[in-house]
């Protein structure tokens, strides 16, 4: 099967259509379940077995990091298998697996490096080949992915596997100074990247809530500036090695003028109106900005950024530059005056006066530098990086100007949306589909983006996987690669297999529901997990909008809210449900089973939950939701009933069921209850004559 | 409430009897979870809410270790409640918790000292009390266990709690030498033991499988002992000092003359017989022993010893000394002629021997010698400690003749038994009751041990935990205390509790399932749990036995007989409502309609758990003990069928039904299906006239 042609059916292919190949043998027929799909997948014949006698070896260039990229390989597929490996070094016997390289990657990980590999498995042995140890190292998480259960043992399928990234630049960003964010979960994550084959861990490290670095030129900045959590030096020298020894980048992130608060706690001087300066405990978007007028701020970051360009290799250093409100600007005559005098216009042209300033500190430390969308200036020079939290249009103007951009528009896993969403967003689509191949080229990849107003270390790993899956094979596999279906059933899998790398988005989730429900018997908590399979926290910014007390970094992040996934599996299973019962003219008796299980569960599912919400307050606060779970489940049912018997069901019911379920769509406690528009579906279906006549 | 006195009641007053305090309101009736239960506990009125407004400070003797103990409680606190605490130290404001100790402990910790404390909680503050920050420690531990989500908040009951350790020593040991156990599992069983007021960690070092300690003297035993895998001396002192800080004394163990064959790998010379030794990789009890005859052995030994007794600062030292079974000093006829010349009689002569030599060796380094019961000869200095592993009649024996001991048998966690059957073994009874108060006071306490043969590093905790917190209760509180019911409530309670510490005894299970399961629908993964929540290991040693090949160090531990808990909560409560239905004459339809949902469940999963056995070889090796769950649905329901209709069974179905039970509870893939006796019942019920006429 050729590479690129067929790939539009890849993602179909990889979940159960593997019996088109020809040489597969029936029993060998098992779903893949990679992700991100590779470029290009040819099936063979049989399967390797794996044992206790599996090994790898290794021909051409070798290095330090390739080992423990081996050594990482081995206890992880040790984990996945259960099957104890490498504890004797197997002598005199050709090695299972072959690795072999050509030579070095570059000593700093730069962008548009080599990536690729070709992964050959066959019944008796595998070979995997890369240009370098970056592309071999994706090829032994692609050759994990292949391992699976079998009827006779763990296997690999034979597979011929010839795979490169579509776009260099495959980032994540997470926030670490509104929360703080332990060097642990950033491990953990990081392993996650490398799993999904993404390469570069963007490190958002200071804004208004906290400075999280350690500076020894400017020590008051961690010191004053972070409430004590902030990462020293050398844990980030160790942070860094980790990373690369998984191919990952690391681009550290100082946002300036604005997002500015935790400097200033410090170093008041720096700021465009007098201090002191305290901590900010509260989200959203503040006055404090750096003052562009005076000479001591250039000086300054000259300085830290000296500081920060020696501590973080990596080329690319991100200065922010984002939603600066210009108030402390508007407020100091000094720097009215300025504007005025230099004919800059207004803020906006003093914010690319300072960028400008800031650009040459940065290249004279070596870096190119990185901002935010509110950067772009046609006069800055063209080694700059625009990073779009707007919209992939201005990524698209950006790269006609002839700089090179980013997209992280639409890659936001605060927000809430299913990964369905994110997929479907790619850098290339839009404004950006017009672009000229050397326009296009300016366009590096995306980065999703995990914004902690509402996440910890608790809940922050169920934020961002599985769905930063999604986002990562849109950026690295072809553009045809769009199945949901298929995206869905393998992002389920390849999510329980990243809890064998210590991830906690699956394993968190029983603990935070056990501390809301308290002491409880197993069919009250049962109820509580029925209750919390079903919802959703609002989306967008619609959180903070709504929330019961303003919220700030103090506040306890243990509500069902925070503890729920930002997807709901049972609600979007569900919608499939009554979607294939409708297509099937609503005559299809096991959909119709199924729904009806459901419904009555949810139905009933109140009354058992009633005794907790008596002794919790953190059960009391979605008793509401609870309710109208309850009345969700009765509303479905009425509608089967009417279905069953074939009526249609009256016009005054249709409305008054409209009504109620108007009213459950209404978000409570800050929850969605997700499966409400698929039972309004089946009420239009009970109440509309002909919308489930069977199908001809 | 007094003390003492009203003590056979207390483990059901912490249950739900709360009310009989008049002092309490009746929306404060909550249960309390405390496990081990206080030796003393008067209830008060009211509770002490717990906010972010919660703090600590200090009265009286402090040191860097108690305030490293209140970060931990602290840290706790917050992960339990998810409320953020400690951020920034409360100034100027009283503080909610105050801890008030009397002075220092011992520099190193000793057998004996004092743990006592008193631990007031009203509304409005606590005070807690103690003579040494050893018993402030246990304090903030129950502390923690008061807290609890509430409907006005997370908070703790108004209480009075006298509360000292019925035993001075209550330990678990740990084999890390037949299956390595790395270094963080070891920390988190730790933080398990403080929790629970345990305050010895044994630690089963060396084995004929392997020796697991860094010897700077010998350092053959751990370069061709351990397969690389040891600890080395800095993370040994790591891990005391990390014991310490939690009030835990760790007791090293290195296995003499017998357990020996690692040692002879690197030290040939030392054996009973000549080598070359390998590392062993089977279980069981095998030849190599050191050669008591050769004076080189004791020199060894006091070198060796020398250098751990340095590493190891606590008193106490065990040499081991269990089932050496003599074939190595039978065979050589220089070891026979020298029990001879030195008129030992036999084996066991030479061992006393043996032991006679060693035990200046130990005292000599300033240590006081630990053994096994083998190691009991009544000319031995009655500074040595007995383990018993045989019984509690050699305790008592032991404590007649003059000797301490400590109570093992009874508390073997690999066994498989219900917490039930360890918590009522109790050091004091049998042979021990009728000892004098004197002899009394030489029976120490005891030790759980968790022999590793089956275990690793990923279901270890679930075979330690929950159950060794009954036998920590046990140990801990007052010999009265001895309610099932109570103790099973509050074990499940403080179960999900110690997983706030990082233990993975719940964790774990989910991904072991989803191994065997590998890539499944929602509906067959609940099949596989719920099969898999109704069996058990097989007991006792039969595991071995019954094994499919000959089980080594090297055999994946990644089948369902690894995976689920030793003990199946499911069955034990299927079992209280059979028994509670029959004692109500089988006219109980609320318990009948759980019982019949419950068995249906039962009868049809296993045709959803077929398909999973086509594509798994691990479901596969469970498919037959899945039809025979399905087979054991179907009799209990044609029991309840009979019992619905008030008709006695006939003999020959009774006699039918009995046939098929007996078949299911034959063990299947080394798994028993536990609720095939209370089944049983059902039928016995059913066709036993009177057997279930309804109460007077």
């Amino acid at each position: 099967m050729a590479a690129g042609r067929s790939l539009r059916s890849l993602g179909l292919l990889l979940l159960g259509a593997l019996m088109i190949s020809p040489s597969a043998l029936p029993q060998e027929q098992r779903p893949l379940y990679l992700m991100p799909v590779p470029s290009s997948i040819q099936i063979g014949a049989g399967a390797l077995p794996v044992d206790a006698s599996f090994s790898v070896g290794f021909s051409g260039y070798t290095e330090p990091r390739l080992d423990r990229a081996v050594q990482r390989f081995l206890r992880q597929l040790s984990r996945q298998t259960g099957i104890p490996l490498g504890l004797k070094p197997i002598t005199g016997s050709k090695p299972v697996l072959v690795i072999h390289t050509e030579h070095a990657s570059k000593e700093i990980q730069e962008l548009g490096e080599d990536e690729s590999y070709v992964l050959e498995v066959t019944a008796t042995g595998a070979k995997l080949s890369a240009p370098t140890p970056l592309g071999a190292m994706h090829g032994l998480q692609t050759f994990l992915q292949l391992v699976d259960v079998s009827p006779d043992g763990f296997a690999a399928p034979a597979v011929n596997i010839n795979d490169r990234p579509r776009f260099p630049w495959r980032g994540l960003m997470i926030d670490s100074a509104r929360h703080f964010v332990p060097l642990d979960v950033i491990k953990r994550n990081i392993d996650g990247l490398e799993a999904v084959k993404m390469n570069v861990f963007h490190w958002h490290l200071s804004e208004n809530q906290g400075f999280r670095v350690e500076s020894r030129k400017f020590p008051k900045l961690h010191e004053t500036g972070s409430d004590g959590l902030y990462y020293t030096q050398g844990e980030i020298q160790d942070l860094i090695e980790y990373a690369r020894d998984r191919g990952i980048r690391v681009v550290p992130e100082f946002d300036v003028p604005g997002h500015s608060t935790a400097w200033f706690v410090g170093y008041p001087e720096l700021a465009s109106a007098p201090g002191p300066y305290e901590i900010e405990r509260k989200w959203g978007v503040f006055d404090p900005a750096f003052d562009p007028t005076d000479e001591k701020t250039y000086k300054f970051l000259d300085q830290f950024i000296g500081e920060m360009a020696k501590l973080f290799p990596d080329h690319f250093f991100h200065v922010g530059g984002d939603e600066v409100n210009g108030k402390q600007w508007d407020a100091n005559p000094k720097i009215q005056e300025f504007i005025k005098a230099h004919d800059l216009k207004n803020n906006q042209g003093l914010q690319s006066y300072f960028n400008k300033r800031l650009e040459p500190i940065v290249a004279k430390h070596g870096k190119s530098m990185v901002g935010w969308d509110e950067v772009l200036d046609p006069t800055l020079p063209k080694d700059i990086v625009i990073q779009s939290w707007r919209g992939p249009d201005s990524l698209a103007a950006a790269a006609k100007q002839g700089f090179r951009g980013i997209l992280s528009n639409g890659y936001y896993l605060d927000l809430g949306w299913p990964a369905a969403r994110h997929y479907a967003v790619d850098p290339m689509t839009g404004a950006a589909a017009t672009l000229s191949p050397e326009e296009k080229a300016r366009i590096l990849g995306g980065e999703s983006c995990m914004w902690s107003e509402y996440v910890n270390w608790e809940n922050i790993d169920s934020r961002i996987w599985p769905r930063n899956a999604a986002i990562a094979e849109r950026l690295w596999s072809p553009q045809e690669v769009t199945d949901l279906a298929s995206m869905y059933t393998r992002m389920e899998v390849i999510g329980d297999r990243l809890e064998w790398l210590g991830l906690t988005h699956k394993t968190y989730y029983r603990q935070m529901l056990q501390r809301i429900a308290g002491p409880s018997s197993p069919e009250e908590f049962a109820a509580l997990r029925t209750l919390a399979s079903v919802v959703e926290p609002v989306k967008n910014y619609t959180r903070h909008r709504t929330a019961p007390s303003e919220p700030t970094s103090a506040t306890p992040l243990n509500r069902l809210v925070d503890a729920v996934p930002l997807e709901s599996a049972a609600a979007r299973r569900f919608g499939e449900l009554v979607d294939k019962f409708i297509a099937a003219g609503c005559q299809d008796p096991a959909s119709e089973a199924r729904m009806r299980a459901q419904l009555t569960a949810w139905r009933d599912n109140d009354a058992t939950l009633q005794p907790l919400a008596q002794q919790s307050f953190l059960v009391k606060e979605v008793s509401g939701t609870s309710q109208d779970l309850s009345s969700l489940g009765a509303v479905g049912l009425a509608a089967l009933d009417f279905l069953a018997k074939g009526q249609r069901a009256p016009d005054d019911w249709k409305g008054q069921q409209l009504g109620v379920l108007q009213e459950l769509e209404k978000p409570k406690a800050q929850l969605l209850l997700m499966p409400a528009p698929s039972v309004q579906k089946l009420v239009e279906a009970a109440s509309t004559s002909g919308a489930c006549s069977p199908p001809n």
